[in-house]
């Protein structure tokens, strides 16, 4: 079986992330997740965080510690198997010596609150 | 709603999959995959690939010129939302030289045969 192809509300939902992440905004990086111990997080470089609040505290010490951070999303790409998801983008850092991209792998889960992401990891790519 | 963590064939088919590795045979990890324009692979600093042509390549071309890898999985967790079961853990490298950490993310879909890859992100863990 092949997965649909029509990513509307998952692309949306990976919109959101990628907006609060910009934002440093605690709030909506909380409504973008599914609250639970099935979440995992893997920050470029970093371990994988599992469950919520390990997920939720990485946010709130790098929305606190790091500068803010700028993103151009390229190749997004979204694949649908019934209520879950997952989207593939490259991050496109901005920031004056950051001039890097973080290859992305997102997976969102539908539930009653519409897609939340149960899954973020990304990871440095070298430079070419 | 929270997820299955009923692993059972969702962690059977993460082992050949890095069993496959382990012995570089493509056969095997060509059976490990579904093959179809919607798989990913993001190897550790690498850019994603996407694609099973991209990503089948990149194994050919990794078992041919790659040092043979051993892995310790530790940290093994599996997700199933109906068909779809996404599977963290860490792979530890023995090989003399690269003592090293990749934070891996698995996504399988289940189909008429079985659990096979969609995704696999590995990335480096930064030394603590």
């Amino acid at each position: 079986m092949e997965p649909l192809t029509d990513p509307e509300g998952v692309l949306v939902a990976n919109q959101a992330f990628y907006e609060a992440f910009e934002r440093r905004d605690l709030d909506a990086m909380s409504d973008v997740w599914e609250h639970g111990d099935h979440v995992v997080c893997t920050h470029p470089g970093w371990p994988t965080l599992r469950g919520w609040a390990a997920v939720s505290g990485s946010w709130f010490s790098l929305f606190n510690n790091q500068q803010r951070l700028q993103f151009i999303i390229t190749n997004e790409r979204a694949h649908v198997f019934g209520d879950l998801a997952y989207v593939s983008c490259d991050e496109n850092l901005l920031d004056a010596g950051m001039g890097a991209t973080v290859a992305s792998l997102n997976l969102f889960h539908r539930g009653a609150g519409g897609w939340r992401l149960v899954a973020h990891h990304g990871s440095p790519v070298a430079p070419s």
